[in-house]
């Protein structure tokens, strides 16, 4: 392998490997994974596992020792400058005196970007960026659209019937979709900073929505519209002792107390008198949520669509057809011509195991921020 | 290669290649592919290419000339043994003296099934039978259908937007898929020995409903359902000069003289008031119509499916979503509990260009033949 480009997205392909191992436990930090080469061979490797513990560039240089000295790092983002939960990984590469440092993304931070990278050139480090960049946009799409948009990512997950019904005339929906796919819908919750939901759809199902998985490492935030004041404090999901948000609109009435896992907060209406989704969407990121995994009827999913806040559909078919009396997908104007009809782009069509997931990105949304 | 089996089934893989070819000529005969081998190599090949043309054995070992002798004879399905409209396959492999005939299948017709391999066996030749036999039933699944069922394979295809929309409240539906999705089911119908559909569908699209495919040879037979008697003889359908059959009810109204390429039959209605679907489907049978692709709205196709006449369900998944005002995909009974739902399996899934496809068969029918 001489062609140095070819060799360049090798390794930088192993430390994206690396910094995937996180996907259950940096948020709100993002992934990153390192590869530190010498005399063309991985002498070492570190990904960052958790918001607080030492970042990927620490754990690869420590395994690398002295064999550092004069050889190429690779690393999935832009390493940092600043004095966070940790010292600035930047000044560790000067130290260990490395040669090169190979960058798959700047930090998308715009407060800090760059900063790393100028730090290590004025070291005498030569600084190669843009590597199999997309991909590590794409693997950190959530921490980027907090920096870059101040929103999360946001995906809607929907089940339905291949006719597009998610339940039948009398609400019964338990279960469309199959095990495995249910076991599929843990995963996304147990990689998403938070799960959003309505009170009604808590209500009609008893839902719980944690992340029920074997590599959950930690519990999404689940957030909760109920505008209506409906949520008595006692359902199941508050027995569950992990954070919960319900929102609340100003003229909503609640006279309650609330456990101390439960945060009630207050967004406007908007004109359409519903809750200013946008609005929730920035307080989300402010309170660092990277990633939202939406569970919700058809009410609340056509209003995230029609405010243009999904990043991602992920809609689960199951080979059922539940036929014109069922619950509809979505609830969207009503349109008179199919140029007004939203449209998206297939990102990934699969069987999971009976069922066929389809992720579908709106083609409004799309481009604002790579996928 | 020294496994026989392997051997075997390798060989049929190309008699099954060639019997393929047949798939836009062959109809209403079985596609037949034939593959002479002697001293371990392929001397001859055929196939079948149109009814009142040479079955593929003739082709094979017209191809093979003398090498035939001793030879072993790879068919896709049983040779017949009587006089159709070309003389029987046996006695021209007897004549050609090979020393054994390897058959993926009997003949599916329970009058002359077996007749061909016992005439092989009582002339000393070896005969092997089942190599690659799903295979070779699923190619001619419409011909084992209508031969064992009497009637044909039934595929309803349905194209709508992801949320299950066929098209916008005020019947809006032109363009929901993508070209390509659309050039797909030119080539299904290219396929099929019949098209069926209602005449508020033709009405609604003014439907002409041939096959526009490069390699369309024939066309299907059109079947338009008319119990009302909406067709007047002069829709754009019937400028199109293949023939059409135009179904109605007993009880159905209609003064008018079609043109020659029109045939009219009248179907009863069941209980229920529809046209009886079930005995529509054996008169298409004894017209020697294998395989139905059928294009029509959620009533006939809800109709359809509750009558357990569906073989294959074909839905093409627009990345659009139209929303609850939209039409839905099929009309069913209003189910109270989950277990009601019609369930299917999925037999297929990809990405037609822009587009979803995906192949599904109900489970109440799968099973009593092969898919």
């Amino acid at each position: 392998m001489t062609d140095p480009q070819a060799c360049h997205q090798r390794y930088m392909q192993r430390a994206l490997e690396l910094a995937a191992q996180g996907r259950f436990s940096t948020a709100p930090n993002p992934m990153v994974g390192c590869v530190v080469v010498a005399d063309g061979k991985i002498v070492g490797e570190g990904w960052h596992q958790r918001a607080g513990e030492p970042h990927a560039e620490v754990y690869a240089l420590g395994e690398a020792g002295a064999l550092a000295k004069g050889a190429a790092v690779y690393v999935t983002l832009e390493p940092c400058s600043h004095f966070g939960r940790t010292p600035p990984c930047a000044d560790a590469l000067i130290k260990a005196e490395v040669a090169t440092v190979v960058v798959a993304m700047k930090d998308p931070n715009p407060l800090v970007s760059g900063e790393g990278i100028e730090r290590l050139r004025a070291n005498g480090i030569e600084v190669i960026v843009g590597i199999l960049e997309q991909q590590a946009l794409a693997l950190n799409n959530g921490f980027v659209a907090r920096m870059q948009r101040q929103r999360p990512w946001l995906r809607v997950k929907m089940a339905a019937s291949l006719d597009g019904r998610t339940a039948l005339s009398n609400g019964e929906s338990q279960w469309i979709t199959s095990t495995d796919a249910r076991r599929d819908v843990h995963r996304w919750r147990a990689q998403s900073g938070a799960i959003l939901s309505t009170a009604k759809t808590v209500l009609a199902d008893n839902a719980i929505l944690t992340a029920r998985h074997p590599q959950a490492e930690r519990q999404p935030t689940r957030v909760i519209i109920d505008s209506q004041g409906l949520l008595t404090g006692q359902e199941a999901l508050f027995k569950e002792p992990f954070p919960i948000i319900v929102v609340h609109a100003p003229d909503t009435i609640v006279e309650r107390t609330w456990a101390a896992h439960v945060e009630c907060i207050t967004i406007v209406r908007t004109n359409n008198g519903h809750i200013d989704l946008t609005q929730l969407m920035h307080v989300l990121a402010d309170k660092q949520v990277n990633s939202v995994w939406t569970e919700c009827g058809a009410q609340l999913a056509g209003a995230l669509l029609t405010a243009e806040l999904v990043d991602e559909l992920v809609l689960y078919l199951a080979p059922k057809l539940m036929g014109h009396h069922g619950h509809g997908l979505l609830n969207l104007p009503a349109f008179t011509h199919m140029s007004q009809v939203p449209e998206l782009t297939l990102k990934d069509v699969r069987q999971v195991a009976d069922d066929v997931r389809i992720i579908a990105v709106p083609r409004r949304v799309r481009g604002d921020l790579t996928s």
